[in-house]
């Protein structure tokens, strides 16, 4: 399998995030087709429409960085049984204008993390139906809600200790590296034979 | 009945939103027991609770503002098929820290709407989704997804057109009076009857 | 406070259900003033609309008893990340004909317990999502979303043992004695207003 | 191109369904390679875990067939804002038991239709929401919201008249014919590469 270049999005600005260790530790691990690092949307201004004729430089250097990976992989807390307003204002801003979407046909997967037992299950699910609209196809298995995640499941350099949790977040990053390859091998494919 | 005083929460930051002109049409209808102003949400920093210390300015203002109405009135457009990160950055923003929210026990409705045909539905039952978390008792019917809005819709003023889109904006209206006043009332009532 | 006659619907057919025994340790409680009783939706057909001129026995004695109650509680599993269908048959049997809807006005609560962890979140919503069309006000505080529930969660009769779980749902069904008396009180008081 | 063989299933057993006409429009398109049939799901009983050991034959004749097609389309109209629990029913039923569903790694489309407004997008969005549990690869766009059907938008056989709505649906079955061969090309080539 080739190496893809992943963007990993984090739904939390707080330094001290358990989505954003998870994030790490998911950019260091060593065994997988992925070459993951976290894009920042914590400087991104709210999205306005009236700002598209002439967008904010943070917008344009996101959508670059955006615009040059394999596939996105979210990470996110649930905030008020949803999604964080921080993490779909970078969607709606990625999404924009019309017909320019950086988000277009990349494919997606969907981490949810939180200390409670819910495990961020609807704010995972509000990211997945965006990824129907945005057109990313989305790895459906293994879903990944993780609850009762706390400080304590991380070591001194904030990644996941050895356990059932690193586990599950390795075997999702496997089925991801397979999911990214599957959809562009397969657009090769589809390619080929069209040309003929 | 009394009158209530409302907040209504605009989804959208563009000038010439549809919702925003809706809002409007409400804040300028006559014959209801609500006095109704949109509450700005532009100027809000995106949520990170490692500023909760020391809270931006415009979030203390904007929690201030909520904390003094007696009633919640979304008008939404639809983003990427969910709520605006931008209107859930806001809810957000209003809902910390834990057990300081301002939207607790707030009677609400909602009012989405689009240019397109689906009327924002999936907008419009994400912040329902929000308001369980956040204690707010829901007006459920009407519902109000309010399809093929453009700006033909309004009048020079910016005002809703005679019609059915008016209609059943007043039909809302009115019964958004009556159910605030409903929970307001219920509340006194068990207030009294506990006392004895 | 009254003492409120309600139907407790359960969302799972299985005789062992976790959601049956919960319901049931509801309808045990003595010190809150609802006099519950389980539904069963077992034997209704499948919704068809062309049933409507001549409908089904069962589906007319199902919808009597729903009509003869003061509020609606829900138990219900999490099948395939949403409501069961057959909890869903048993909503859409109890709606019909359009306008002779036996759900409305009627004051809900619903609880979603699962042996995993999201403790059924995705269905506890759905039910949620179906009761705004249905004009239904649902109780928003406090959420049940029972994760981790299995048979070691009851005793030898079925009931739930003492211990954190059975204190939630004793707040709950305190919390929801609450609800059916604010809804039912306030709309008493908005008709002898509106009578002068 | 291959042909594949797709199992269409309606969410409204009622015989002048529009979503079963528009099911049949799609069965009798001619220039896509999709070779289309109804799987019914109106004689299945309500799925109930205690009747797993010893199901019933309605049960094991509808896993068979869905069991031997290459894809799954979901014609559904909207029930009390979300998936029919008739068509929830067919999904619990073939998704059970544990291990054992026939859904598994089928790809899918979603359908929605109404005479009203919205289209069904909050039961399109329901389907979606169990396919992510059943690992089914959902095609994201073009998606099918479809607003304002009524008996009038078919011939006298039944079929979509030519127009715009007739035009969506013929690019959605193309959509979804390329579709279904990236899933199974990519899985062969995945396949082969393993083998080396």
């Amino acid at each position: 399998m080739p190496v893809h270049k992943i963007a990993i999005i984090v739904g939390s600005l707080r330094e001290g995030s358990i989505n954003r260790k998870i994030a790490r530790s998911i950019c260091a691990l060593k065994d997988d087709n992925l070459d993951c690092s976290i894009v920042e949307i914590g400087d991104l201004p709210l999205f306005n429409q009236d700002l598209e004729q002439n967008p904010p430089e943070q917008w344009v250097r996101f959508k670059e960085k955006i615009a040059a990976v394999d596939g996105i992989l979210f990470c996110t807390p649930e905030y008020n049984r949803g999604m964080p307003g921080v993490l779909k204002n970078a969607i709606d801003v990625g999404s924009r204008p019309y017909g320019r979407s950086v988000w277009d046909r990349k494919p997606a997967a969907i981490v949810s993390a939180s200390p409670g037992t819910i495990g961020g299950a609807l704010a995972n699910h509000q990211v997945r139906q965006s990824c129907v609209f945005l057109n990313m196809p989305v790895m459906q298995q293994p879903e990944a809600y993780l609850g009762h995640v706390n400080d304590e499941s991380f070591d001194e350099n904030g990644k996941l200790k050895e356990g059932p949790l690193l586990g599950l977040v390795e075997k999702l990053a496997h089925a991801f590296a397979e999911w990214v390859t599957t959809i562009h091998e397969a657009r090769a494919h589809l390619e080929r034979t069209a040309r003929g």
